[in-house]
């Protein structure tokens, strides 16, 4: 697998690897360590979705390769991010209207994985992530995936309802999976599209609704309130296959 | 919820459940302990799914609340099984042509629950899951079930094929979902229908197989080999549902 992970170690190592942008899914911090160096990286790292870790001096020398980690540790993941552009050059290659999978704030890394290994099988031709809040593509994501992070271009945007806004430029139309909308086998799901995803429990938010051409609902039928988020992404992209195949 | 841990303990209460067949999730054995009673206990623990785990006497403290545990202690999910007359009821009462889901060799508790999560959100009447080898209903599969462990009967059946076959003097019929079929969308998948799931990797085994009447096969576009089993069961599931209600 593309996937590893590279711990970098010290100070200056890993506040640079802050700044640059690189996705770091876990800082370790010696608990205790309260000076200015290691405030800066705190700081910094309060920025990104880095999940930080207070640990203890053992934790930290059992951690490092290479003995000189002055009291932080990051752990990253060597997967590259694509860019949005990557994913729409890719529908192109194939010669395919595009096809994209819109997360917003999916937190378990597991779902995500899922989601990613259902984008890959059902012909998406890549999933947009927000940079904030949501999990990033960690050991876990990767895992879970099972093997499609290999192949299935991941961009992490800013804004996504600003990315929303620029890939309708592009043609496409945007369908949100959340209650209250139409029955999804009564819409119209061809075409260039891009299929967005709330969080469990919370759905997709407001602000991004709004940005969305259409509400589609899967139809519940049972006494609980809703799926698995990765088995409701599922439904939905695969209900946007029989539709394209239809029409094929 | 209707869902409860219950911990057994003591030698007779726990060679007691485990011989009156109530599922036992987990047992926890003194390290070290090889009189007698407990190499029954072990004995009849290796004929269920229970996992035996081996303690320190700290660890069996602990858990126990009655401090006589003479060294074993079972948890128990409170949990009860249906039979599988108990999921035809239901969809009598309901006036509907039994749906069923039948899962061969589901072993990780998350798909589980997820699956019976989704059973019950697309309306199906229960699920039946295989007395051995397979995960049974602990607490994971509980929670991750999002509480639909409390509507949607669970049956556990010692023998899938012989179960398959009683079925279908009900009139119900079996899809199995599978590579190498024929394309879902192109069956006809109406009318009292049972779903059989396999287990992720190795996929429906031969015996059950053979007992279905179609292999149902999702459209596989990407680049890995297949969906995780609750996202599969999802999709099988809510094209059930689709072609349900375009019928109704």
């Amino acid at each position: 697998m593309l996937y590893e992970e590279i711990y970098i170690e010290g100070r200056n190592a890993v506040l640079e690897a802050l700044r640059s942008g690189r996705p770091i899914d876990r800082l370790y911090i010696l608990d205790g360590c309260q000076d200015g160096p290691v405030s800066t990286i705190k700081r910094e790292a309060r920025k990104t979705d880095a999940i930080i870790k207070f640990v203890d001096k053992e934790r930290l020398d059992q951690l490092s390769s290479t003995g000189h980690h002055q009291g932080v540790i990051a752990r990253s993941a060597a997967y590259e991010y694509a860019d949005v552009s990557d994913i729409l050059d890719k529908a192109r290659e194939k010669g395919e209207d595009p096809f994209i999978f819109l997360l917003d704030n999916i937190v378990d890394p597991h779902n995500l994985g899922a989601i990613i290994r259902t984008a890959n099988l059902c012909g998406a031709h890549g999933v947009i992530i927000p940079k904030n809040r949501a999990v990033g593509l960690t050991a876990t994501v990767a895992r879970t995936s099972a093997g499609a992070l290999n192949y299935t271009p991941v961009a992490k945007v800013t804004n996504m309802s600003k990315t929303i806004e620029d890939l309708k430029k592009e043609g496409l139309w945007f369908v949100c999976a959340d209650m209250g909308g139409e029955v999804m086998y009564k819409q119209n799901l061809t075409g260039p599209i891009g299929l967005v995803i709330g969080a469990e429990g919370e759905g997709v938010s407001r602000l991004v609704k709004e940005k969305c051409d259409y509400v589609a609902s899967i139809p519940m039928k049972g006494d609980i309130d809703s799926l698995n988020a990765s088995v409701a992404a599922g439904v939905l992209a695969y209900e946007i296959v029989r539709q394209r195949m239809a029409g094929e």
